[in-house]
C-alpha cells in the first residue's frame, strides 16, 4: 500500500490527556472533589449524548453544548451545584485546554514535515482550534464533525477529510487510540495507524492496548509512528 | 472599541498575490501567453461564477470547481485550447500555489501572538490548507465559504466565525483589501481593517488604496498593523 498524503488525527485521547487534564484541573479548583471519577462519569456521558443527536432527538449540537448538558447532569453527585453560570462556563471549557501527550508535540512536528496533517474530531472547531492553539500543535487544518454535521464513526466524517483535499480515501490515514474509530475509517477505505494510549483513562484503569493486524500500523506513540512511516517501503 | 479576539482574513489579494503568482507560472510553462491579461481574465470570472452559485443555477460549487469552469472557457482565447486533462488540473492547482506578499509570513507570526488568526476566504478548504502549508502560513484554524455553505459577503460567512468561536460579532475582525468586503463584515457587527495591496492587480494597474473612514484600522501591511494592533489602547 502507498503511504497516505493525509493524516487525519482523532483528538481526544489519541492527541490529548482528557482525564489527565480534567483531574488536575479539578484538584486545582474543587480540591474536595474525587477528579477521577468526575473525568470517568463526564466522558461516559459523551457517546450517549451524541447519540440524541444521531437519533433525531436533539437537532446538530456542538459537544461544546453537549460536554455543558452532561456537565449539569453531574454536578449534584459531586456536591458542585452550587457553582454559577459563569464557573460552569469556566469549567465547561476545559475541554479546550486538555494537555496533548508527551511525544504529541514532537510528533506532529515531525509528522508534518511528510504529511498534511488534520484533526478529525468530534469536538467543534473552536474548541479544536483553542486547545491547539494552547497546546501548541501545528494543525495544517483543523477539520471536526462541525464540518461534515455528522459525528464519528458515520462514514461522512472519513470521506468528507478525503473530500476535503480531494483525494482518494486510500490516500488518507486515520490515526487514534480507539479501535472502533479505526474500524470505522477502514470500511470507508481509509489507512488506519493505532496509537497506544495505556493510560488514557487514568494510571489506576489501564486499557488494553493490543494490535489489531487490520491495522495498517500499529506505535506506541507519534514520535515512533514519524519514524515507521519515515522508512522506505 | 475594545480589541477584537479573532482576526479573520481575506486570502486572496490580501494575504497572497493572485496577479503576480499566476503571471510567473504561466511565463515558465506558457511563455508564449500574456500572463497579465490571462490572469486579469481568470479573476474576472470569479464574481460571475459565484453568482451562478447564488442564483440557484449551480448547486453548492467549491471554487476549485469554478477556477476550472472559467479556465476551460479561457484556454481557448489565449491558445492553450490544446492542454490535455492532467495540464489542465495542474494549472487550476495554482491557486493552491500562490505566494504571500512580502510582508504576511512576518505580520502573521507578530498578529498570532496577540490573536487567534484564522481565513475567511471563499476559497475551498483544501486549497486554503494547501496554501497555507506550502506557503508557511501559520493559520490558528483555515475557515471558508465551504464550511458556513455561503460566499461572502452573505452574512452567514461573517457571523459564522464569530459563531464557530462562540464570541460576539465585535470581537472579531475582518482584514482584508477590499472595501466591499469590510462594509459586508461591518454590517455584521465585525470590526474591519483595511490594508493597501495596491499592485493586486499587477504594477500596471495600481488601484486606488484611500482609507475609509469607516474602517476600524488601515494599515499598509501585516506587519505594521501588528504595530497598530500591539500599541496600548
Amino acid at each position: 500500500m502507498n503511504k497516505p498524503l493525509i493524516l487525519a488525527f482523532d483528538v481526544f485521547g489519541t492527541v490529548v490527556d482528557w482525564h489527565g487534564s480534567i483531574v488536575a484541573e479539578l484538584h486545582q479548583l474543587y480540591p474536595h472533589v474525587d477528579g477521577n471519577a468526575f473525568a470517568l462519569a463526564w466522558r461516559a456521558g459523551y457517546q450517549p449524548a451524541m447519540q440524541r443527536v444521531r437519533s433525531g432527538e436533539l437537532g446538530w449540537t456542538r459537544i461544546d453544548d453537549l460536554h455543558r448538558l452532561i456537565l449539569n447532569g453531574l454536578l449534584p453527585d459531586h456536591g458542585l451545584e452550587h457553582l454559577n453560570e459563569s464557573q460552569r462556563q469556566h469549567l465547561n471549557r476545559v475541554w479546550h485546554r486538555l494537555n496533548p501527550w508527551p511525544d504529541v508535540v514532537q510528533g506532529l512536528g515531525l509528522l508534518k514535515q511528510q504529511f498534511t496533517i488534520c484533526t478529525l474530531s468530534n469536538g467543534n472547531m473552536g474548541l479544536l482550534a483553542n486547545m491547539a492553539k494552547q497546546a501548541g500543535l501545528p494543525w495544517d487544518c483543523v477539520l471536526s464533525a462541525e464540518v461534515f454535521r455528522a459525528y464519528k464513526p458515520d462514514p461522512a466524517t472519513y470521506l468528507g477529510v478525503a473530500s476535503t483535499f480531494d483525494v482518494a480515501p486510500e490516500q488518507v490515514m486515520l490515526v487514534a487510540a480507539h479501535q472502533d474509530d479505526l474500524a470505522a475509517a477502514r470500511t470507508c477505505g481509509l489507512q488506519t495507524a493505532y496509537i497506544e494510549r495505556p493510560h488514557e483513562f487514568g494510571t489506576a484503569q489501564p486499557k488494553d492496548i493490543s494490535p489489531c493486524v487490520d491495522n495498517t500500523w500499529h506505535a506506541s506513540n507519534f514520535v515512533e509512528l514519524a519514524a515507521l512511516l519515515g522508512q522506505p517501503q
